[in-house]
């Protein structure tokens, strides 16, 4: 397995002096690329998910064409759900869709932990994407038990998470429940991939913004701090990020976090203020500003480089993920550009 | 026209001793009311909005039901663009959809200013509504001048809002000049409202909290300002409110707000910190509360309650508008418990 331990990545997620600021785009792999459109053109998303040849060629796809500092395993959250037999579907233009939400104790049955076999074409996936990057880190993946928690009893992506809070409000142990068997399946599914030869993961809670902090701490955080102290003895860094997140920054460090993701709301001394010393920092472009004309980009870019360079440990990144018509040219100009600015 | 100055509504406003903390909800007129889906059957919704007597129907269903203390105009917020001749619509399901979008300095020109003929049915209907109303205050309303450029700019609802930002971002000038435009339409709406009888009003800026605070500083602050400064004259309290706005309450105190609207994201006392004093705040009960069985529902309305209760002026709400699927008896007892938990 080739050695990526002193790769500028894993040298900002373990806060230690780089030859620039690494830099790699959430999402990178996907919609904004022709070659991965024209590669996935009449085969669905899961399936692909499933497909390790494919798997392998999209994850390296934007290592090639935006020379990013880390790859990560072109995947979905709902990938280890899926593999565990939960009957759900992603649908072009709509997202996760789930035929039997879970609302019920019953409904919890399906939930059963995800063993080794499960996860066969992933791990299979990781190590030929592995063995392919070379000296490039390969980060896996998982969505956090809320966020998967919200597709599973909306049956589907909710802006209000109604049904979502109202389990939690009303019945605490049915939820503790959900999240907690959520929690093992998250950990296993980044234990896997980790093993495969993953070296750093990250853990997608793309709705916890949608709570408060008292919420998040009492009814989310132990149940991502499960996920995450999963792979503790693993040695590898462990990125936690969520949209919208100002108010829990330090919640989701406390959870096991060695690298915050932090979106695009809080300018990145302040999200250090917040999370304390202790972690890096991922983050913070607003993925609309790509669609800007260059000298914005470029002034924007360079705007999240300036308040990210006191930071011990920093990774450029969006502070969200790549939005689908982003022209990938920029990608590649902004890569460039944060190599050259913060070149040491 | 009736005397509602003593309300505990406009009292709370006024940051003024109340008999029982008032509470209205941002959405009350409108889809989760049967009586309303029965009323709005097959007409469509800019139709409605342009219908005096319907409005006023609209207006006074919850009213009647909840026991609310104070009424909110049923409108769009894309009502005054629709006035001064922008060829819009809005869609069921989708929301406002704009024919042209506006991405050109020869796209402003529609933008002309909203003269009191252009708003003669919202006055008609404001002034019929508040004969009927009675003691019970009526809220007048308008969407502000960022949260209008993004349908206007985007050409129909958005979650990332990119053209917006790319041409706030990549042609400033042009960008103050929309911004600036539309703010002297709200402006206009809003004194039209006053002027027929609307005895408070709220500004909708629903999508800042898509914003930094740096950017919200600089490409909106400064309108919304406007805005509100345009009904300063008429001494009634101006309510400011956007969704996921934790970063930018102080600002959107400072744009000249008497009420900041806080959504359900960042606690009431938390939230009075950052607001500094001289404002009221309105909020902030997670709508999808009330998805939750009636105990759960009891304890968040008095945790929201009870964060309140040190503050010189509260006004009870959602942090968010009513969701479609909620059972109005719940808004109804609601509104009852806050009443006798607050009772003086």
């Amino acid at each position: 397995m080739p050695d990526t331990s002193a790769s500028p990545f894993l040298r900002a997620c373990r806060r230690e002096p780089v030859p620039h600021t690494p830099v790699w785009f959430m999402r990178q792999a996907g919609r904004s690329l022709p070659e991965y459109r024209a590669l996935r053109a009449g085969i669905p998303m899961l399936a692909a998910c499933r497909t390790p040849d494919l798997v392998v060629e999209i994850t390296l796809q934007p290592v090639r064409r935006h020379g990013v500092d880390a790859a990560i395993l072109f995947s979905d959250i709902v990938v280890p759900l899926k593999a565990i037999g939960v009957d759900l579907d992603i649908k072009p233009g709509v997202g996760p869709v789930i035929a039997q939400p879970i609302r019920s104790r019953e409904g919890l049955e399906v939930l059963r932990p995800l063993e080794p076999p499960d996860g066969a074409a992933v791990a299979e996936a990781v190590r030929s994407t592995v063995a392919e990057l070379g000296a490039t880190p390969l980060i896996g993946f998982a969505g956090a038990p809320f966020t998967l928690a919200s597709y599973l009893v909306e049956g589907g992506p909710s802006r209000g998470h109604e049904r979502t809070k109202a389990l939690m409000y009303g019945d605490p142990d049915l939820w503790h429940d959900l999240l907690g068997r959520l929690a093992v399946i998250a950990g296993a599914f980044l234990r896997i991939q980790v093993e495969a030869g993953a070296c750093a993961v990250q853990l997608f809670d793309s709705w916890a913004g949608a709570l408060s902090e008292v919420d998040y701490r009492r009814y989310v955080l132990p149940h991502s701090a499960t996920v995450l102290a999963s792979v503790a003895d693993l040695g590898v860094p462990r990125i936690h990020f969520g949209v919208g997140t100002g108010e829990l920054l330090a919640a989701m460090a406390e959870a096991g976090a060695d690298v915050v993701g932090v979106d695009f709301r809080v300018p990145l001394d302040e999200a250090a203020r917040r999370v304390g010393p202790g972690c890096a920092l991922q983050g913070n472009l607003d993925p609309a500003v790509t669609f800007a004309p260059w000298p914005a980009v470029e002034e924007q870019t360079r705007q999240v480089l300036d308040r990210g360079a006191g930071l011990a440990g920093h990774i450029f990144n969006l502070g969200h993920g790549v939005l689908p018509e982003t022209d990938p040219d920029v990608l590649a100009r902004i890569v460039d550009l944060v190599h050259e600015v913060s070149a040491r």
